[in-house]
């Protein structure tokens, strides 16, 4: 029998998806499985991009242009501008979700050995991309005593070696919630002018900021041009994760080529959700402001229930919709696991994400969970009377 | 300014979309192009799929299983036992098109460095998908003398080194239209046997046989379950390329698992297009035969024309809707552009694919073009009329 790659072996297995089997072998036995484990709102999408799809005239389902129709993209950067990043169409290629645009970037700056630096904990796809790129991901451990700031300058260029290629964040963060500061995102600029290195930022959270905080942008930084590479989607803002459109935005020209070349070889992005998420860019303010004001119940009730579980540790959010939660057991993989296979109360269950596959260093996390406020409140407060029924008979 | 990957540099610049630019420029000067150079047919889309699109009644658009649905996968499957290919739902996973396929099968079979044997000409974004993964392309050429029939076994033996880890095939052949026969597979399967390769056949064009010739799957052989992997998607048969699902066939389960890891880390196929690709299963029969009467009487339209034309040569296609032509020009990359940048016959034009793409042998290819008859019948006619009208100018 032919063998598999070592990369193929190396890949790892999705913390948020690999316990699916399990939790759908929960849904056949009659048990009720709440998902806090993803980060698949439950919110409505806009009805001006389910219109648009509703009343698309297609009749013959063509491919789109690789890197995005230049409608599009130019509405895009009316976004953009909208949102202080200065940038036109030019600067924008369209992918198919926020997983392609890392996957292109990470093929146009990187080759196989090369490293990336990310603080940690970090999503957990970004070891998949890299793994599948050939490519070391180097953490840089934030602590959940700190509430997952930016770890110390030092910290950083202790880690930069000839084969390190940028720094990778995710802002506001997944799986920390935590948002960057300006000054943050200035020390981060010292740091890659210095060592002439790519700052890629995942962004597809922009709008989720919390207590009146801004959202700093490392696009719009001056002087960080040819450095600076943004991930974006549509999945979070528009709560259309199934979409699967996303971009990448950069004003360094011979990285954006680059990208292209990679779009090419893959065609196009889907049609039918490029119509949904040009059409989602018409969505009125009142939705986001309706969506935010819903997540920050969501969030404060969640953050109040589980601190009053003993032994539970919670970071609090400024931004995103997850946490990272530390709980009073051992192996969250196993524990997991367990609440899916052998646990339930009246019927129902709770599915998390062990948070082990958010981090690169082996050992880290191991008592941590991600959690996902993507439920409605009631739904919520009822998952953390559940985790708090399972802790207690877990730990008995 | 930090460094573009070597890996960016080197990748191909795909000869189907490269001159798109040009196309839209000499649309903006009001010439009419006729879009030979693309597998975009003007067919229509089963009206079934399109209709299952339109009355969706998500409110939603959440993410789909990464591997796709158990009920899509199932339905599938039956679709797969209806064409001698005999599998069940776990052996298919669900891929963003065609090109998911391949990037998934590359990166589950090779690491970097290692190698695959591809009959040359071959479809150009083979070359792209292997750069991206860093693997080398092994050409074994095939001649448009030969028709491009299957190289000799001992042509691939000489070629096999302990870095090469499979064959790949398009079967039907893009860009060569060529149907390799029963006797070819099983050749073809005695070579992947007796040195432990696996066998990739890209079999999305399955449907699109002439001359009352069968398509055979390597996934229909005998004592090739461990080997073979077939890469399929809904673009051709439903003439639906803006959908982007695919999907991967293969009965070794440990190369299924480790294609859903890679599934996993770029979340899910587009919801919209799935929808459109579950649907498009129940389109009936009628529709398959009227479009093969189609694209038969494209094809003979088409190679009768071209054939009126002095000093050029084409290899008549058995299957998919391509053919490589050869012409009395001496570099198609430059014959090409000019087509669009320099040339009008009563402001219309063509736009081919210059065929030095589908080599990955330099020099190879250089007078030949790959033309797609995806268009009807009179235009067809006219963009045969244009290009001998270009040849005469071209070459004076």
């Amino acid at each position: 029998m032919p063998a598999i790659s070592k990369k193929g072996i190396q890949m790892p297995e999705s913390p948020i998806r690999k316990l699916v089997p399990y939790a759908e072998d929960a849904k056949k036995r009659g048990i009720k499985v709440f998902h806090l484990n993803i980060g698949q709102p439950d919110i409505k999408t806009p009805q001006v991009a389910l219109d648009a799809v509703k009343n698309n005239t297609i009749e013959t389902l063509a491919y789109a242009r690789s890197e995005g129709s230049e409608e599009y993209r130019a509405k895009l950067a009316n976004y953009y501008i909208d949102n202080n990043i200065n940038v036109s169409a030019n600067n924008i290629v369209i992918t198919t979700g926020g997983s392609e645009a890392l996957l292109f970037t990470i093929g146009s700056i990187t080759d196989p050995g090369d490293e990336i630096i990310i603080p940690e904990p970090f999503y957990a796809n970004y070891n998949g991309f890299s793994t599948a790129s050939g490519v070391t991901v180097v953490p840089v451990i934030s602590t959940i005593e700190n509430n997952f700031a930016l770890p110390k300058i030092e910290d950083f260029e202790k880690l930069i070696t000839k084969k390190t290629k940028a720094i990778l964040i995710c802002n506001p963060g997944n799986p920390t919630g935590y948002l960057y500061s300006k000054e943050e995102i200035e020390k981060l600029k010292q740091i890659v002018l210095k060592h002439d290195l790519f700052l890629i930022a995942d962004e597809v959270y922009r709008e989720f900021t919390y207590d009146g905080l801004q959202h700093t942008s490392v696009m719009s930084l001056e002087g960080l041009e040819q450095n600076a590479i943004v991930i974006d989607s549509v999945s979070k803002r528009y709560s259309m994760c199934g979409a699967r459109i996303g971009c990448i935005v950069s004003k360094n020209d011979t990285f954006i080529k680059t990208a292209i070349k990679f779009a090419q070889a893959r065609l196009s992005p889907p049609t039918y959700a490029l119509i949904a998420s040009e059409a989602a860019l018409d969505t009125p303010k009142s939705y986001f402001e309706e969506v935010k004001a819903e997540y920050v119940e969501r969030r404060n009730t969640l953050i109040a229930e589980l601190e009053k579980i003993e032994g539970v540790k919670v970071a609090t959010p400024k931004g995103a919709f997850y946490c990272v939660v530390q709980l009073p057991v051992k192996d969250t993989d196993v524990f997991a696991q367990w609440l899916l296979e052998d646990f339930n109360n009246n019927d129902e269950t709770i599915m998390v994400a062990p948070a082990s596959g958010f981090y690169s260093t082996p050992g880290e996390g191991k008592n941590q969970v991600r959690i996902a406020y993507v439920l409605h409140k009631k739904d919520l407060i009822r998952s953390v009377e559940i985790l708090k029924f399972a802790l207690d008979k877990y730990n008995s």
